[in-house]
């Protein structure tokens, strides 16, 4: 079998949910290329060889450029930090690697748009892994609104919510610092939603954006303190929170729908909670991350006396990518949007097709993003252009 | 028994409303004052007439000026459409009747500021009917954050959405015309979500808002069309829908929360979906109208492994107004909250109290439309004054 | 307009739910006939005069036998515990009397079929208040069966679950004493759960029943001690829980399916859940009545991947009842079934015709419970003739 | 890093779910002794080989007293239909191997207790697969009762609905033979309640059954046909159905509690639903395999106005399992149950321990459903010894 060698920059969190994925797309898809775990690369040496070893990378390097210059290396998948993205994938799409991106792409539009260039100047595939559009419950919604069954589409209502840093006492960790995250959940989190929305509803126009902290001031973060935890020690030094605590946003889409987004790491309670409502003239859907195999669904069509949203179990054969999976009823986890994305990345390379989305919807998003922060500044409308 | 008289002017789905509220007051609490349902009042005689006779009015108007300066009646019930409320409201205050307001209060926040100087400088009783917060659940969501239980608010998340006029043909009725509905759901509908806002988060201070059109022309009413169905026959006569279809609100709270507000009439399958979530540093809470009997609620205070939002039956005799209904677990409907307002007006009266919320609410609520509106004209955030 | 003169013997809790229900029925419904609250009784005076000012109820007797002969009197409204309901209903028959008739009907079969010979032999409309036949939601169930939208049913799932004698201090009232309530949760819950189970399913052919005592003794019950709470002071005198603590029963139906039952006082958290689920070849329903106003509904019929269990609101006008309430959304609530029997059994007077179920029903429902309690007792299916 | 060699007998639906939890195990948890995957064993040769390939099995046979007979073989997958787990787990305990065994464990409690003794006389790891055992909800509520948090229990009311053979036309696979499967949805689904069960409730004394069969002829497979779907083309030869379409329990168990079981093939609209309830003293859990991260928990202990049924996300760091996966909020699916399987039966291996649920527990389980058909047959309740 034809096989393509994978170079992992990066093996944290997202280190360990794309091993994960390159090892198990080619068990559960037929795949005609099959992607080989050939090297991990991380500026701390003990702890990336131990990550090596775990999943399989057969090498281990501390310098990504040896990576990314590599000619046995056919994949880049960047597992980075997002301040880190650019530099990683303009070399690797200058040394035709194809790239497989963590998101939020960049910390700009511009950075975006030179990524896009590049990338598509030196013909290489490129993808970025809004891992939730993967989801068959959202596939569902898309289906659905592409047949027509929603018909003209008048709103979106949005929310990721997540209760991470309400402790005061949680560190400054890198999400927290403008220079490494560039923006807090607007970044992280809008970035799914105005994903999401794009895809389902189209472009958008206009947005006004609300940003605020609530909290200004964190400890600096002790050893051992990651994204999701604080460290064994509490630090007493304090510093600066560069990015907000919160974001919203109201839009207007270029169909002329209107929608409402909502990104926040203080609402208690809710641990990944990545909604949204759409409102059309025949139909309606609603979904939640946290309950990925269900789809809420509206029609008008249904009887005067028997219309009511329905949840359907996105568990049928019918649904995308649940035939190389489990019985109906037998539910996926999170880890599934990711083997998803693996698996059609080594198709779309086989069929030297596009795959989205990709630098080209990176571009999009922050844009969208982007002016948003600007609208957030002024307290004015924002036109995206 | 201590009697006060009632004359209540409008008489259709509130007159029905408030009737059913008047006379089941006395039978479910225990009233120092009974009102008496003396005068019903509207245009149409024979209607107004088959009203008073099947909800026991004894008297029968159709001037609403004769009943508010009749000496006989105490209370005026205003039931009418809002442009009718200023004028109705100011008559009855300066005859010395108490007043029992239904909502939105009036056109304009100067026209709120006149009523409620006039209710104030004649020493009359004014109630404005925000009927929602009368609603067990919701007031044990008042309780919980008045109790500390919540912590620090970060967030309001509120909606309230319905889709009674989806359908193109739908005729244009006052609701969709500003010289009598002032505006659409932005009125109809945000006025009670910042009501509730305003008396479980505290005041607001900034205001961006996003207002817009789904469709901006409709056949003229036929006869017999109301506000929730089209008459009988079509017309095919057009007329320009001069309020908004949906209205959106970013704010700011005076507490340094932020909130989102979304009023539509166009959200498909959401009959009358008046929700809001509360996100605080010890606890969220969320509601929902359509299952008013019921309270979600999240505590930091649950041990880890044990945390979730709780569906808090509001049904026990422990909370508001329940213990004079019926036993835990049977639960009341929309028309209780009408009971509860009529009850809780009645000893108001008795005990030369205030009742909340009245017309000084009403004006600090108008105002964050006003600011509302005017944010959606220019696109920029306005400072509520 | 022509009324007809309502005795109600009772004034507990079911008093005050009638006492609603007759006032209600003319202002809602379309009335031919008017119920009037003529003369309410009760052994204590004092207690019943309270009762009956509150209410209006014209006269006040201690000795029913008075009412029941008072040729004023048209109906006999029996809102006693259930081991009076024979003697009142017997002698309510004799004496020409209309019967609304609370329920469990009886203490046996017998009885019953004793009482619907009475009332048939004399002439009266009997009418028994499983007052859950009577919820939109549930009409709207049986209306998807008669429709053939469930197509051949294969199982009833029930359960009538509360939790109001967990705590083991709770006071030996009536109700938990075999002479005064004959059986348990068997003859209180079961027999509303087999009145829907008939009502849905059709008759019943086999019962097989496990019942069990969880608290064997309790202390004797207080001054002022009801159905609902413990008195005011302990008792530290204990008597024997003469009646089982909860009950089960698996059943075969003359149609085919099969059903299964659960009764009990021990389900921590649960109120009032009265539930069941109906599954079929072509469809499936569930209901519970805590969230009264809604019905789940699977469907076949829905195209393969979008098919799931649909939350109907049946809170439109196209739902039984509905149009006399309130727009779709707005709720009704546990006291609305008690009107519409009072509306239902105003109309049954005026166009002569029966009203169900009636005590027809009633004989039937105590077939199968008395075939439990023989079933629990040898631990034998028993077939119920 | 130490090894031991599997082989897996079997290459169906279960063959997938065991190759991708041998495979995973390792990844996710830290292992001292590691599987690998050494042979698979299937009658069909060309489609063993094409599995094997798949899933990265080193070697092929088509005869599995090969497999067990291998003294490179350390560990037997059985993943076989059940009739043939018998033969297969004798043998491959006398030879030394350490078993783990697909449920349900055989065709008898006698075969069960023959299995137990040979694996016991051998000394070798038994292991039955009831997955649902390693589901962190179901785990969390097994540490509320072990925890004193439910108190003494009163009811367990459980079900496991599916609706995969409603059609008439599917058919006459072999789950719906005596010879291939014992019993239909008593022994397939009902195994895994009594399991749950007995792992939470503890022993079961007596038992009442109800079993009944909805559609009793089927079309004979035609070539293709699979458990969950039909072959490609029609046949229009008919067979009996010789299993029960569906079985109903109710049981007493030692504890002085009471439950129920409903195992069902014909819930149309239910997938894989296999909930479960348990009311006690001071509290209740309700659980949904098809919301399988979450648990309803309800706790007296909450303040009189704030009790309710509270949902817990069981994706926190403190529940079992859930830090080898992924951040809160990030859900598992219905494979995780297997993984954790595999993980603790390298561990049991490495640290010499027991493992559970074991043969031991196969034969409760069994002597439990054997005691349920019995009943079936004579109507009567009966003793489990």
């Amino acid at each position: 079998m034809k096989t393509m060698n994978v170079g992992i920059i990066g093996y944290q969190f997202m280190g360990k949910a794309h091993s994960n994925g390159w090892i198990k797309a080619p068990l559960f898809f037929d795949l005609n290329i099959k992607p080989e775990l050939k090297v991990a690369c991380g500026r701390n040496k003990s702890a990336v060889k131990a990550f090596a070893d775990k999943w399989g990378w057969q090498e281990v390097k501390t310098d990504w450029k040896k990576v990314v210059e590599n000619p046995d290396v056919d994949i880049i998948d960047i597992s980075l930090p997002q301040h880190l993205h650019y530099d990683v994938a303009i070399a690797a799409a200058k040394n035709g690697k194809h790239i497989f991106c963590e998101k939020p792409m960049a910390h700009s539009r511009k950075q975006a748009e030179e990524m896009l260039k590049v990338a598509e100047d030196n013909g290489v595939l490129h993808y970025l892994n809004h891992n939730y559009r993967r989801t068959p419950a959202v596939l569902l919604a898309k289906q659905l609104i592409d047949e027509g069954k929603i018909g003209r589409i008048f709103h979106w209502r949005g929310a990721y919510q997540q209760d991470w840093i309400v402790d005061p006492n949680f560190p400054l960790t890198w999400q927290l610092q403008k220079e490494t995250a560039h923006a807090g959940p607007h970044w992280d989190l809008n970035s799914h939603s105005v994903d999401l929305a794009l895809f389902l509803m189209g472009d958008i126009k206009t947005v006004s954006c609300l940003t605020t902290n609530f909290i200004k001031e964190r400890p600096l973060p002790s050893e051992g303190a990651t994204a999701f935890s604080s460290g064994t020690e509490a630090n007493t030094e304090m510093g600066q929170v560069t990015v907000e605590d919160a974001a919203l946003m109201m839009v207007e889409f270029e169909s002329g729908a209107v929608g409402s987004f909502e990104a926040t790491r203080f609402a208690t309670g809710r641990k990944n909670s990545n909604t949204f409502e759409i409102y059309g003239s025949k139909g309606s859907v609603a979904f939640n991350m946290e309950r990925m195999n269900e789809l809420q669904y509206f029609t008008n069509d249904d009887p005067d006396n028997a219309q009511g949203f329905r949840t359907i179990m996105a568990t049928e054969s019918s649904h995308a990518y649940v035939s190389h999976w489990w019985p109906p009823g037998h539910i996926i986890g999170y880890e599934h949007g990711f083997v998803h994305a693996m698996a059609d990345f080594m198709m779309a390379l086989d069929k030297k097709e596009k795959i989205f989305p990709n630098f080209n919807d990176g571009v999009k998003i922050l844009a969208v993003l982007e002016s948003g922060l600007e609208s957030a500044k002024f307290g004015e409308k924002v036109k995206v252009v």
